[in-house]
């Protein structure tokens, strides 16, 4: 039998964290244990500096002159490459842009459109709606042409038939944390013709990624979670090198043209990843993720990945020893499986989570019965692990959720 | 003959003016005279303090409850609705989402099902680029049909055939300033038994528009211009209520469902508005725009438009008392056709306007030989007018211009 841990052993890790200085670049609220990273990231510190600079220099002195002079017109790009670092991907293979919804639109159809003959596109049940809502929307358009397959997950492999045009899968499931294997499935993806696009919402500065190097075709991923762009940050997208040039997607905006200010009145893509731009992005809202982005790329990856799983198995480890048998498991218990969060069940999880953030602790609630707590390397500490299960164990004894079973549920993204 | 205009008639027209006091809600750069409004607007006051509010206090402290607690979660129908003030809609009519572009693909899709067996958009050669691309979009991603069919203006009434499902405009010109009869078109498109979607981009915050009365289908818009909402801001839908439920757009993400937080496999639009929305929004960026286009909501539109008519023809008059025969005129003489911008050629235009940027007036070009200069009622003055043109002058006079030719060419939007 293992010795009980102590809070002792989590300040030990605390003093031993390579991450620990990271803490100090982030702007986090008083009295609160912030689990809920893997929703809205919370605030760098550079991002407010940032933002005052846009706001009065950039925009309010420059005007006009700042889409050159201060690079807002390359800024897409700019943010892409700083990302691509994070996920493993080359400079030049990642933009920013629009939502993740917009962004699973461009590519879906770009994919159908490179495997002619091909309609369905295949996702497992249960995986992030806008990823199912955005195929639905394609289908529902091209009448047909397209169709939604929905197997569960260990039967995916099996059902890469030769109807098939494109994987579409969340790399890390947002209510569960299990992970995909991107470069097996991609492995099979290709074998049976059929190309990958993932969903890295939750993987982005998360999981050590390694996007070329697992062969991945596409991605999409969320600024406002991991990456600490803000709330609603723009999105991001991926294309693997080779597929640059064929890639056509539908949403032929201006900034995506070959020369957008030659204004002609016929579409012509721009070469590389400027084509998967659309409209005029917020300048807002990417200086506010550059500065995100540029906090979690001075991190290694390895070292961000190593402290998450040693937050989750901590986290599981303290609930299993202080409240045996009160909740069930609904993520992976080995870490390998298992991205930057932890998921419990209980039949009063969404009063228990209102319980808990009554009392500072912010995680949040998945309909039917999940209780998520996400991790987060660059400004979490192990004390507050043990803290947050310490709060989770007084809520249980003192059934402190029994009277919020009825309030407003928050609304959580 | 006329007598000659005097820089005391712009001081006594200053004088009088009922939306003088506007201007000092602005923060105006130090020596400019700002005639580029019309490609991105200025920053109001109020737009400062929000968006610290909103980072330092919104994001920062209260974090994910802030979708419930600062009603970040309806923020586009509150934005959209004060916009509806400013453009003669109803306030559940409009909602602010993405950006122009992507706005026109959702309502062109949505425009082609509302009319199955008609297959022609139709629109004028020369309209705003990216109003052109997004329907090359939808008909290269929909094959044969959808088609794209440009007439130039004078003829769009007579090809009003029973072919065509969308009429496809840019109510202003972003070139020539020309304005088009809304009503008229729009009665024409109907008795056609066409749709008409209008593009705002250089109308809403610069002209008294009514689309409610003049029985407009359905329209977009552009936050960065006159309503000051900052570079890239969110762009807004109009769909009229009598077509909001038929309407299906393609785009149909998480925040457009009927219940996005019931996390359900299949889509299911919301009633109304905001089954127009797709991913989700960027908070900083609306929250910008919400300040911005709540000065232009406390201005009398009316009083907007005849200051603007008044400034244009000011413009118009001096130029040629200053410099007559000097330039060619691409916009309409007649300010009751005439958007919120004069537009002047010249061969030399590109120089000219770098001049005239370095003296501090600035305008923009637009190729291959158009200056255009906007103006802005809320924070222009008539004797800001007077020294643009006494400042053209001087550039005209001491051919500043000519070694200006090579420069780089500005990015402007």
């Amino acid at each position: 039998m293992t010795a009980a841990i102590t809070l002792q052993d989590c300040q030990a890790l605390d003093r031993d964290d390579p991450l620990a200085p990271f803490r100090d670049r982030f702007d986090l609220p008083d009295g609160v244990i912030y689990l809920d990273g893997n929703s809205l990231g919370v605030l760098p510190k550079a991002t407010r500096a940032r933002l005052q600079q846009v706001v009065a220099q950039e925009w309010g002195t420059d005007l006009i002159r700042s889409w050159n002079a201060h690079g807002w017109i390359t800024l897409p790009q700019r943010v892409g490459a700083l990302i691509a670092g994070v996920i493993g991907a080359e400079p030049d293979e990642v933009v920013a842009a629009d939502s993740t919804s917009v962004n699973l639109f461009k590519l879906i159809a770009a994919a159908v459109r490179m495997r002619p003959g091909r309609r369905v596109i295949l996702s497992e049940p249960g995986n992030f709606p806008t990823d199912l809502y955005m195929v639905q929307g394609l289908a529902e358009l091209l009448g047909g042409q397209v169709e939604l397959r929905l197997v569960e997950r260990d039967r995916i492999a099996d059902a890469l038939t030769d109807e098939v045009a494109l994987l579409l899968l969340t790399h890390v499931h947002y209510k569960t944390g299990a992970i995909h294997d991107m470069r097996g499935l991609t492995e099979r993806a290709h074998a049976a013709g059929a190309l990958t696009l993932w969903d890295l919402s939750h993987s982005a500065g998360a999981l050590e990624l390694s996007l070329s190097a697992d062969g991945a075709d596409l991605a999409v991923g969320c600024g406002y979670k991991y990456l600490n762009g803000g709330p609603g940050a723009p999105a991001f997208l991926y294309v693997a090198k080779r597929h640059q040039d064929a890639v056509r997607q539908p949403l032929s905006g201006w900034m995506g043209h070959a020369a957008p200010f030659a204004f002609t009145d016929a579409y012509e893509p721009a070469p590389g990843m400027a084509r998967q731009l659309c409209g005029t992005p917020s300048i807002l809202a990417l200086s506010a993720l550059e500065e995100g982005v540029r906090v979690m790329a001075d991190a290694h990856m390895g070292a961000v990945r190593a402290k998450s799983r040693r937050m989750g198995d901590l986290f599981l480890a303290l609930v299993e020893q202080r409240l045996p048998g009160t909740f069930g498991i609904a993520c992976p218990r080995d870490s390998a499986r298992r991205g930057s969060q932890v998921s419990l069940t209980h039949g009063e999880g969404y009063a228990i989570v209102q319980a808990l953030i009554a009392r500072g602790v912010v995680g949040d609630f998945r309909a039917p019965d999940v209780l998520r707590f996400g991790f987060t390397p660059l400004y979490l500490r192990h004390t507050d692990v043990w803290y947050a299960v310490d709060n989770l164990a007084a809520v249980m004894a003192g059934q402190e959720y029994t009277e919020r079973r009825f309030r407003d549920r928050a609304v959580v993204t």
